[in-house]
């Protein structure tokens, strides 16, 4: 069947539409994806988001009208995705839409318990479209005693696990993050945790130096040599060795670690700076693996997502350290763009909820149980009987 | 089946919680109430609840935290009313959650659009009550253009209509309001507008008078004398007679007007004042009937609910006004408790959302369709397939 899938992020730069095709459901869930578009906010409804999102600025009148006024552009969304794959909308059997988050609290504190709060009013999306909507994909998570994130490796799951390949995904955002998919994997075999920086440390040594704010394609990387001194200061960052289970946040390896590390380097030229920071991010990935992962599990392939995968030169450290008998992809070239993933996710997490299948992993989240996640919404003048 | 309905009012008393047994839907549906509780706010969920209400006081992560409690104080409101029924909560099949509303933007105005926020976390009660919940019954009669409410004339057409009995259910609360039930009706040929006041004015009365918060089975009203230049003073209020559709709120009929009315009829008995507010209150609703009912509408049986419904002098003027041709009847001889009655229409909503059947009025909300209202939230390990 057609399932729209609905995202839109942190970054607050729109509405991401997936469309995509699929037939049946878990391992035997059969995807292709048709079309993706990023849908922007007209600036007015950003403030109002940027509003919603702060205690200090936020109140339920604005927040019970912005969650009205963003369930019309998601639909709005939906119906542009569909347009520009030549889809007529009657043709779409449902809609998977994560909302913006207005806030997510994963434990408690002083008087709040653990809750998150999503918003684009579902029946708005149904009834504009006429098309069954499954959102709020978080709450029963937390309901489970989970903290509702991360949602992905559901997705990843029925998309990646191979019965003769031993496979990691290892995105690389802002930070590196990866999920363990042994061969022939149950959903209790899954693991996930954060490897260390991802490509915040390359951006922001490009910013610092070059004024530029990030290495295209890792060509500037590709030029300098690397400095062991650098790198050794690097990896002795007490994160990085750390046993798993393990995240960590933009605070750990921010501006401030990198305005220091620049102090400290300062004899270096500005070629061996990136091109060290550039190692460092590959040796961050391939020395987890090597102590946490290759002992225990047997590893065929290392499939790379997120910005990322576009730093060529960072691709390459990574494949020789890791040697030829593992091999390195891309996202991409298995047909999957890092930009439309997390779309994709809750269209996949749409078909799962509507084929009454729980498709959180408890390990990813904590939570006590594999739960049915998300509500339905009726179109509004469906007759089910 | 079994089904819990829930309502949590703005008067912030605790949740109510109904469960019936229920089979078939639509004009089929057949109802037994069983059970019902008012199960109390604790107070520091009381003081929450006041401090969302406002757009002073609220905030994202108060609002946020506070629908997961309330989510998880609905689940116990089910377990506790299902306990007193010795009914074992795996017997449950459905519950319908109308939630606590904290905003209700009707109209546009500034830059909010219409809407609605009702809290409670559906997931929550459904992971804990390991039941399926039908929740949020007033979005999508507000993205189909209607106003949200009100949703119970539905829930009166499934249980009043009658092929050979055309019917008014008068609601004495605060403000009286009529539903019209003509006999044989479909859902268009329904209507409902506001009389005028219920016990607004004889509450005040009695407050000002006599020190009482309400005249008891109407035992005082019943002692006093009608005073004709009293009666024609309040029938003369520009309300009364005015043409409907329309709606009145607590500021017509207020504690202003009481004083302005005890100041100018000072000279009057204190028992003669209130037997006389007592016939406003009878001859407002039955003259509106005369007026604007009777002349297009065959009515046979006039049914009263509301706190009203308890002040047999206000019955007795009601049913001489009419005559003896129509009769008047009280909700709870026909077996459903005024106090029950939003709980018990929520279990009903519920039951249509989940066979699949529109259950707004749109000559009531103002919507421009009937659609199907809710979202439907699984148990967390539901296997539906």
């Amino acid at each position: 069947m057609y399932i729209v899938g609905l995202m839109s992020g942190t970054s607050l730069d729109g509405i991401d539409a997936a469309l995509v095709r699929v037939h049946n459901s878990g391992l035997d869930t059969d995807l292709e994806i048709i079309e993706f578009i990023t849908y922007p906010f007209p600036k007015d409804i950003e403030s109002e988001i940027i509003q919603s999102l702060s205690v200090e600025t936020s109140n339920v009148q604005l927040i019970c009208s912005l969650n009205f006024k963003l369930g019309k552009l998601f639909a709005d969304g939906v119906k542009e995705v569909c347009k520009k794959a030549n889809l007529p909308i009657e043709e779409l059997n449902l809609i998977g839409s994560h909302g913006q988050t207005i806030y997510h609290q994963p434990l408690a504190e002083n008087h709040f318990v653990p809750s998150t709060f999503q918003i684009g009013e579902a029946a708005v999306i149904a009834h504009d479209t006429d098309t069954m909507v499954i959102s709020n994909f978080r709450t029963m998570d937390m309901a489970a005693g989970g903290q509702g994130a991360p949602l992905v490796p559901y997705t990843e799951y029925i998309l990646y696990r191979s019965e003769t390949k031993g496979r990691l995904l290892q995105n690389i955002g802002g930070i590196g993050n990866v999920t363990v998919l042994p061969k022939g994997a149950s959903l209790s075999d899954m693991e996930a945790f954060d490897t260390g920086p991802g490509n915040m440390i390359i951006d922001e040594v490009c910013r610092q130096l070059f004024g530029i704010n990030y290495d295209k394609g890792g060509k500037i990387a590709k030029q300098g040599k690397v400095n062991a001194d650098l790198l050794s200061y690097c990896m002795n960052h007490p994160y990085i060795m750390s046993a798993p289970p393990k995240s960590t946040g933009r605070e750990l390896f921010g501006k401030q670690y990198v305005v220091k590390l620049l102090e400290a380097f300062k004899t270096l030229s500005k070629e061996d700076i990136l091109t060290t920071v550039t190692m460092f991010t590959a040796k961050s990935i391939v020395e987890n693996y090597q102590t946490y992962i290759f002992p225990k599990t047997d590893i065929d392939e290392v499939i790379i997502g997120g910005g990322g995968s576009y730093n060529h030169t960072l691709l390459e450290m990574i494949q020789s350290l890791l040697g030829n008998s593992i091999k390195v992809i891309t996202q991409e070239e298995l047909g999957y763009s890092s930009e439309s993933k997390e779309a994709v996710a809750f269209a996949l997490l749409a078909n799962e909820t509507y084929h009454g299948n729980a498709s959180n992993v408890p390990a990813a989240t904590g939570a006590g149980n594999a739960v049915i996640l998300g509500n339905i919404t009726y179109p509004p003048r469906a007759r089910l009987n």
